[in-house]
């Protein structure tokens, strides 16, 4: 993520969601959450403007990753192979666009971090969470133009789950398409936008609904920006709060959502209901909501 | 599951742990959390004494079944195959035992719930929970000698991990085995104890700590028998509470637990912490956790 | 409380927040919330529009109510006494208004109920709590002219505190005043209003914020008509959703809130913080909340 | 409280307990919970051995302290008076000691702690609470053989309820005596032994359930010794966890319990469901928590 001011990022990260800085390097400072083993999980870059630069999934094998670039090609993506090592601690990428201009990075490798959750006798957690006690970097939401041909990718070369969607039933448009590889409701989800390379928000997992209320006293106690919040989403069923960092990107910590299996029938909501769909509880979206990314 | 008397089984089921009641057919009553979309996923039987028929593994497509059938035999397990509807709204099995003498069936096909969750424009849940807001049926744990041997089908046949496990260090034996195929720190484990085909325990979901609360409340309300708990486990991280239903079976309510990825560490407790591995706040075992299963 | 359709208000008042429906007589509905001893705590009657009629106020003997009529008509304010029995199960009434319209009584007895905590080994509830889970009537807010001349009989005549007030501090205005009779953070509220005698919400106790969420979930699932929240008021401190009955009536159910000792020092807020004041996470009032009642 | 080692007992109270250190002076250390206004309400002496010196009371005004005098001579009991400063930050003192042989103070005067919660537009904390979170002192339980002679004082010189007893219903011995001067529960405790002037635990009040599965993770991950918990009191329905300071102390963090009011009906409970009484879950003592004390 690039971030205007690191100095001012890093007690964001750190101090106020609770991750753990790994470490500065140049202009970038590295993060994990205290569940996370590998060595880092979001990487903040200082740059002129706010916004995404890439996001990575991590696959079981470095043999994936040919199966994976053979995929990709047929489904008309051209790829990218990179150096072990350009980025600290990770192995060789296989890196490629999706329709709505955003980059992704495929690894197998990435070093473990040497204060990672304990593996013998461990205790719940070594250090007391800080902050919101953010566990781990969840997913992201991304802004962009032809969503469903980024959804396709994910589904037809990376075996990704639509697990809901939104839809202008009028016009067949889908105007929101959540995706898993996980039993999570949602790994990576696709917004439609009016320009591409854009992202809505980055999010971080809390333990409980609990633990949102706790980030809704953070945010307002250090006077962090607040979007909207707590609520509940109706997509995912997450229990979420919206907030900004220093330099204006969109973060959200939540807890909750259902098990996703790739069996379940996919869940679909009509344009009608997007307030619903989007924040259960106030069954309306917001302006802001709507229009401001990075 | 077998219990003694069914109509003693309904209601502890239904109205305490919160099941919906799917039906009864001759000596059976089919059950389903209400978070889950498959017509049933818990079937008692009456029979003369409690304890474990089978447990069923669903899996993507019927073709994997072609291919666990030859991998299995290939780990020298014999399969056997059931014809569709053996089973009331579920496709063709594929049966085969283990050396702790559990017997599995795989299946990739069941009719969907006509009262399962809604999937256009859904609510969190149509009908309020009730009793202990049990959301699914989760996992069990199975009690027999070759702990090891039965672990090694499900990783070398069916690509389950081993998440945690429970080693005596100085003899090298494992005394507890904890098998994911999912995001959860177990969907299946296997316990080491003096007799073959036992079963320890049947866990069902709770959303939330508040919720294992809520439950042991219903437990000690309606004179539920308990066998431990509200706690902790070390192993899993789950928030739990033990207690039997009337015919003897232990069930388990839990929440929490991390999230599992299959490139986790592997996390090991030595024996002399099992205490500390089993029960987290109490830090020792107690003898009927040890040696009543059914 | 008047309601336009005691029919419709039944259900929103049983099943959705959850009172116990203690009877109906002629155009009236008596209820209690499940923690409660006395008979009845809120009662609702048919009207032409929705508002409140009087709010009652226990004392411990009855012979503090010649006492309280001393003092109040030494304050200044006329008393009038009410038979015993004149209000089902309660006994004789010392009534009186306050300078913004509002009546309201005292009394030192009132029949318990038949269906009361249990007070022998008694379970920590007897039927499962329902709907909301409300466990009591807690407080209500009233709007009107002068609150300062209303709250300063309570202080006088009625021993209650002021916990916090919000104070335009250029002018010395104060807009809202909050009193307790309790360790509560408050009892009664009075909020300036353009009109006397009108009522701006009535609250029922939670037990936590997880509750308050459940609460949150059952307004949308049944399409109760949400006002705000889940949220927290910064004067308080309690976490809180407000809600609208059928009839219009505001309803909140909230949970939390610090617990108060006459010594403490008063808690003040700047009319510039009035948004912090009362939504202490969005820091902004919105209209609703600051015009309508009943 | 007396403690064994005050360079011990300091990061006990302050960094898992969670209390603030407002100063040391001498052989003592001082503490009080975040969410208090007064300058202390825990003072630690180191001593030869654990246990109890004295409990303190706040009364209203100084004038009160008059009419307890009387009332507690009128009662039978012997007053003394504390010059006011002996007790750093503390007015004068009224002492009296109960069959029991614990000794009480009552004072109206204490200086407030100039780090107390904020009073102008206050936010929820100013620092966010640590460790387990207790926001204040609440009660502590006592052991003694009168305890029927102890409580009659409270009720008959003091205004205090009994709100609770646990009652050897045979021979009408009275075990257990819990009274209120507030709308908690209890705010002092007498429980039967067999030896005078000892402490069974002192307690601190956390904000929920949530907040006491957070200590038990505290008091296990810290290797603090637990004696149980989490489980609920029947009596005062309170959840709780009980543990042990480095001294022996034993220490309680509980929270919920029903909001009591004096007009209630007293609970009452059978010595044959002394179990469940004490351990709601459970139901059944353990010999630790009946025998030890300090």
């Amino acid at each position: 993520m690039r971030v205007l001011d690191l100095e001012e990022a890093i007690p964001h990260y750190r101090d106020r969601i609770g991750l753990e800085l790994v470490g500065r390097s140049g202009d970038r400072a590295f993060f994990r959450g205290f569940d996370e083993f590998d060595r880092h999980s979001v990487i903040l870059r200082e740059a002129d403007m706010p916004g995404l630069d890439r996001i990575g999934f991590k696959v079981c094998r470095d043999s994936d990753l040919e199966i994976f670039a053979d995929r990709l090609q047929a489904t008309g993506v051209d790829v990218e192979w990179i150096t072990a090592g350009e980025e600290e601690g990770v192995g060789r990428k296989l890196r490629f666009a999706v329709p709505t201009g955003h980059i992704f990075d495929l690894y197998a490798d990435m070093e473990l971090s040497a204060d990672g959750p304990p593996t013998k006798n461990p205790d719940v957690w070594h250090s007391e969470p800080r902050g919101m006690r953010a566990m781990r970097y969840d997913h992201s939401a991304l802004n962009g133009i032809d969503v469903a041909g980024s959804a396709r990718i994910f589904v037809e070369a990376l075996d990704f789950s639509v697990t809901e969607e939104l839809v202008d039933e009028a016009s067949g448009t889908r105007l929101g398409i959540f995706l898993s590889c996980s039993n999570k409701a949602h790994d990576i989800a696709f917004l439609a936008g009016p320009e591409d390379a854009k992202i809505h928000h980055t999010s971080f997992r809390l333990e409980s609904w609990n633990d949102v209320g706790n980030a809704a006293d953070i945010i307002s106690r250090y006077d962090i920006s607040l979007d909207i919040g707590p609520t509940r989403h109706g997509i995912t069923r997450g229990q979420t709060i919206y907030f900004f960092d220093p330099s204006g990107n969109r973060n959200e910590t939540f807890a909750g959502g259902y098990d996703y299996y790739p069996d379940n029938p996919r869940r679909s909501w009509g344009v009608e209901q997007a307030g619903k769909a989007i924040f259960y509880y106030e069954k309306a979206l917001n302006d802001r909501f709507m229009t401001v990314n990075t």
